[in-house]
């Protein structure tokens, strides 16, 4: 109710109501909602067990929208810790037991004036641009269509992709799996980054070639990566990723259940704002197309 | 030069411009300067030597701007990392050589909707605040005054310090430290704060009460500590902060001088901007206080 009031809603009992967020499965879902109700808000990003529950095509005069793009901020704060914790030489001075200022200062960089490529600048990309944008970071994004992404110094179309690795200090993997983007971090990719460039993949393993990110690392031609993914995933015990000093695997957690209803919050306060300003609302779902 | 022009100046020949961004040692600087200058930034923080040689009082007639504030923002930074690095369990995630994911489910938080403290929001604090506003997470700040801190969702005056510590979630220690300060994180007021509760300290290890702080860490009461400084500091050999898995220790490294050129760079650009608003300058040297 919190979320309600934040985005500039009042809290009303069900018959009077013009929106609904609604917690729980479909199968408790009302036959007939009260007239009032143009709006319902469900929890889950994936809705195929309400389509194949029928609810959605019972209240055609609803607007259903779902949770997809909710926990884009989560992930992207994830990105973004593994980034400044590798930026900020963390990994090291953690297994470090004795105090080694000197050695440090020449270790510790920071993102502010650097320059970081969003590969896949959708929900979780876009997240993480105002956050690199607060700790003084540029941002160069790539989306499929190059359509400008605010907030970003300079967007580029995906078959441009190439053109970021030697002008970039750091690089945030962010973009969807498919046959296209297998492999797009490669031995030639990396060998263009620089020896302080820190690699963060919160999206899928297969993005990046694993073996030639391991060489990489051990020849320290790159500063580190920052891991929630892996190529094999889960990464097999005694995999060389566990035990290089400038490598981070956090096992697919970025977006952990116990901080999904705070991100839900979030999302419901906006849509709120939305819907009383009259706005489209955000993760609409298409009656037609089934998600 | 590119700060200048990022803050809307323009590059000129001495002779003709207003203001002088002066990088070198007070022995070279020239003794007259052209009639156009008005303003002169030099580049230390600490201008004692400036006053010594005499410069400043040479030339009444011109603002001189020292460094002061301009490494504010890179110990922010530092500071983020740190909280962000507990926050996210990194530490633990480090030392892990298994994937371990349902364990981390559980460990892995959010600052998205978490309440910060930030005790002593002087510079460091306030350019900590965005960051913070970026990844969601709200401020309380605390400052001697208690005059609203912008950002901050509540500033409370130094005084009554003594209420943050079962209102939030994490404390980001940044104030000067001073007798009032000593200890000021102490037993009890770990002891008001939450199991998951993250400690920072980017100021001076004084404000801390190491000891108190060590069992805290043992017991597990809080989450754990990011300590950029220490008391003793430096830390000895064989300090159970060295090897306590929820303890980062940095080595007084928040803003090391690689770093530095690039922050005194946006140090100029603001400067530049308000110089050619006519607004008045950050950092500006006061010849009778000497400082």
């Amino acid at each position: 109710m919190d979320a309600i009031t934040r985005g500039g809603g009042e809290w009303s009992p069900m018959g009077g109501a013009h929106g609904l967020i609604w917690a729980a499965e479909p199968d408790r879902f009302p036959d007939d909602l009260p007239e009032s109700i143009r709006w319902v808000q469900l929890y889950s990003a994936g809705v195929e067990q309400w389509f194949a529950s029928g609810v959605i095509e019972r209240h055609p005069e609803v607007v259903f929208t779902s949770a997809a793009g909710a926990f884009s901020a989560t992930v992207a704060e994830h990105a973004l810790a593994l980034l400044l914790a590798g930026v900020r030489a963390l990994p090291e001075q953690w297994s470090t037991t004795t105090w080694r200022q000197d050695e440090f200062f020449g270790k510790v960089g920071t993102l502010r004036g650097s320059r970081v490529a969003i590969v896949g600048a959708g929900g979780i990309g876009r997240a993480l641009i105002p956050m690199l944008a607060a700790v003084g970071a540029r941002v160069v994004a790539v989306n499929r269509s190059g359509v400008a992404v605010p907030g970003a110094e300079e967007t580029l179309p995906a078959d441009r992709t190439d053109e970021i690795w030697d002008r970039v200090d750091h690089v945030v993997i962010a973009a969807p799996a498919t046959a296209a983007t297998r492999h797009l971090v490669g031995a030639e990719q990396l060998s263009r980054l620089r020896p302080h460039s820190w690699v963060v993949n919160v999206a899928r393993g297969s993005l990046v070639d694993t073996d030639a990110l391991v060489t990489a690392l051990r020849d320290r031609t790159i500063g580190g990566a920052g891991l929630d993914v892996t190529d094999p995933e889960p990464l097999p015990d005694g995999h060389p990723l566990w035990s290089l000093p400038n490598a981070v695997v956090t096992p697919h957690c970025s977006n952990p259940p116990a901080v999904r209803p705070a991100a839900f919050a979030d999302h419901v306060a906006r849509n709120v704002a939305r819907f009383a300003a009259g706005e489209r609302l955000n993760a609409v779902i298409d009656p037609v197309a089934g998600y």
